[in-house]
């Protein structure tokens, strides 16, 4: 494998027990919400065939959770904002830990760009798989 | 070269002629906000060990852009948020391009992070040398 792709962040210490605390990760969150941002610019940006810089709605993210089956991992209270955090935060160390791509994060949420909570559903149930593994 | 790495976004239409129509374009702008904002918090994660998600403000990018001698590609008249924007647009425009990989971009502003605008300044100077050539 190619040293550059390979190569983790490391800077971070991981101190996670398992996926629900991943997705509690406030901080986590912060971080996934401009990764998320990013890769989902880079998506419409390969759609429209011009630069977009956009924000992904977290009711879409919210959505996403629920159907990828991990709302349960998060205590019944927390409101959709969390729930948007929650995916966020995942969706960032799953390519923190190297278990999926920039490219390839792109590339799933394009391909179903027609219907983003699908595009965003499938990227978290891959990530999921790959996060367990 | 790792085919994964050297993968360029492709779907942009490049049409730019010059310097001064990258550093102008708003639309690449509001993707190199998002980018920017992303290897930013990058680099504070790598250097705090834990995750973070932060902003550029728009005065360090506008400073770098004048030390790294890209405002006279700039209208004279045009504003400090403006020029914080040519900086962004031609940072995703580097790495869109594979001029600069994001883990590259990112070591340079962590090694430099002591001073913000030191760091962007460095940043911009190397890019603007790689788009050149």
């Amino acid at each position: 494998m190619c040293p550059v792709c390979q190569e983790k962040f490391t800077g971070i210490r991981y101190n996670y027990q398992n996926l629900r605390e991943i997705l509690m990760d406030k901080k986590l969150a912060k971080l996934g919400d401009a990764y998320v941002n990013f890769v989902y610019s880079l998506a419409l940006t390969e759609i429209y065939g011009e630069p977009i810089g956009a924000r992904v709605n977290s009711d879409v993210l919210a959505k996403a959770l629920k159907k990828a089956q991990l709302r349960k991992f998060l205590p019944v209270r927390v409101d959709r904002h969390s729930q948007g955090d929650a995916a966020e935060a995942l969706i960032v160390y799953a390519w923190l830990q190297g278990a999926i791509s920039l490219q390839e994060t792109v590339k799933l949420i394009t391909a179903h760009m027609g219907n983003h909570v699908e595009a965003f559903t499938l990227l978290l149930e891959e990530i999921t798989r790959r996060v367990r593994e």
